[in-house]
């Protein structure tokens, strides 16, 4: 596995690729690797011939009262970890070579950025636009691939791709959970044993949502309040949103109707964490 | 010339073109084409085996109450200057194909967009670095041109490469003008004769502020103050701003130091055509 910091050297490395008629498979990452990114990257495996995976943090999609400096890092583990799924590079980036001074052009997604996740982190989006915009340019990907779990990520990522014209294919992999439920997520190590305990509820909230749906209910203010009562039976959860949108726009859905893919997403805070999931179900 | 409307199809043949080892020269116009224009194609010519020119009007740097609808078009005379101009590619795009209904993803200079042209006009600049974007993703060019006469639109767009990654050339070619010294610009044909023979003294008045920094004039207050009285000779004139700034930063400046490089732009409306113009002193 080879390993690049340097923009210049990622890009001329992926050209070469380009050239030499190799498909080229990105994950992008904040490192600090679970089962879930190495779903993806076992993904990008399948379609691709050289899969490049990027570790990053990435200080743009966080706010100033954000995780952004204990976002947690282990780049050692990470790299012996990327080393055994046969990774072909790994890209790491210093904050310095991907933001020189002067940074001011950004990617911002307009619409659907300031709902759900959007409402609680404003420039969130913005900052993860911009970041995968300049990994796409720096990797020029066949194919990237995205977690379910940020699933409204995934859709501003696919808008952005539209939008823009990337000639880069979008894969969005299901999310990977723990023996009781809990997406696994990089920040599931802020958790104290009982918040971990009492964080198994989101998933069991959400699977709750999916059997009154396919029972038929199809108003989302009776699904939503239902998720919230489950959740709130956990003294330590508080719930940012529980929401019910279309799964492929995100508008907002009131009454769920037959045939549509449906997003039942979530966030949640237990103790100073922030937890997010959620469920697709088709009606 | 080929001559291509389809996005997807543009992106496959500048794809076939690098595969086959080309160097793709791209002129990004908005048509109604002049020796500006031409000139750009040329340059692209120097530096290319292949020259893409696109022609779109491009309605996201427009505001409401500006001149999109009646910019002038000429699709057949431009369509043959550029045949015998030998270009290999006329990409020629609808605005539906450009931007589909839901398009939301902006790329937004968000520092040195908002002074100059940018006070004037608020959305330009994100609608300039959009459509460039846009082009840059569907064409992929080694090198694109772009003229002087837009003078922060080159800077801004030169900072987007260096921001985003792109892996583009940014070439910026000289002024062209008319015998009197007005700029050539494809807005001149709005001009009434008196107000054709008025815009002349921009021209003029750039190169007394030329004149005056050569001879060690230091103070920018004193240099506009002198621009605008020149242009106010001429009563059909409204100045909308008149600036002396840094060339490479566009920081303004209010003393001139030796052995920078210093813009004057000015930009001034004659009855309902607005005009910009501008100089680059070596001081």
């Amino acid at each position: 596995m080879k390993i690049i910091s340097s923009v210049s050297e990622m890009q001329a490395f992926a050209e070469e690729l380009r050239r030499s008629g190799k498909r080229i498979g990105l994950v992008p990452t904040m490192g600090y690797l679970h089962e879930g990114h190495l779903s993806l990257i076992r993904r990008a495996r399948e379609v691709s011939d050289a899969v490049i995976v990027s570790i990053f943090v990435n200080p743009t999609q966080f706010a100033p009262n954000e995780d952004f400096e204990r976002y947690p890092r282990d780049i050692e583990r990470d790299t012996s970890l990327l080393h055994s799924e046969g990774v072909t590079i790994l890209f790491t980036p210093s904050v310095e070579e991907m933001y020189p001074a002067g940074f001011s052009t950004y990617v911002v997604p307009e619409s659907i950025s300031s709902i759900l996740e959007g409402k609680f982190r404003p420039a969130h989006f913005r900052g993860v636009a911009t970041i995968v915009a300049k990994l796409f340019l720096i990797a020029h990907p066949h194919a990237a691939m995205f977690g379910q779990k940020d699933a409204q990520q995934s859709i501003i990522i696919k808008r952005m791709v539209r939008d823009l014209n990337f000639d880069t294919q979008i894969i969005v992999a299901p999310i990977m959970r723990e023996k009781d439920g809990l997406a696994k997520s990089s920040r599931n190590i802020y958790l104290s044993p009982g918040e971990r305990n009492d964080a198994a509820i989101l998933f069991q909230s959400l699977n709750k949502a999916e059997e009154m749906i396919h029972k038929g209910e199809a108003s989302a203010a009776v699904i939503i309040k239902e998720v919230e009562k489950i959740i709130h039976t956990k003294k330590t959860a508080v719930i940012d949103y529980v929401a019910v949108n279309d799964a492929e726009s995100l508008a907002e859905i009131a009454e769920i109707q037959k045939g549509k893919s449906i997003l039942v997403s979530l966030a949640a805070r237990f103790g100073k964490t922030r937890l997010i999931d959620n469920i697709i179900v088709q009606q």
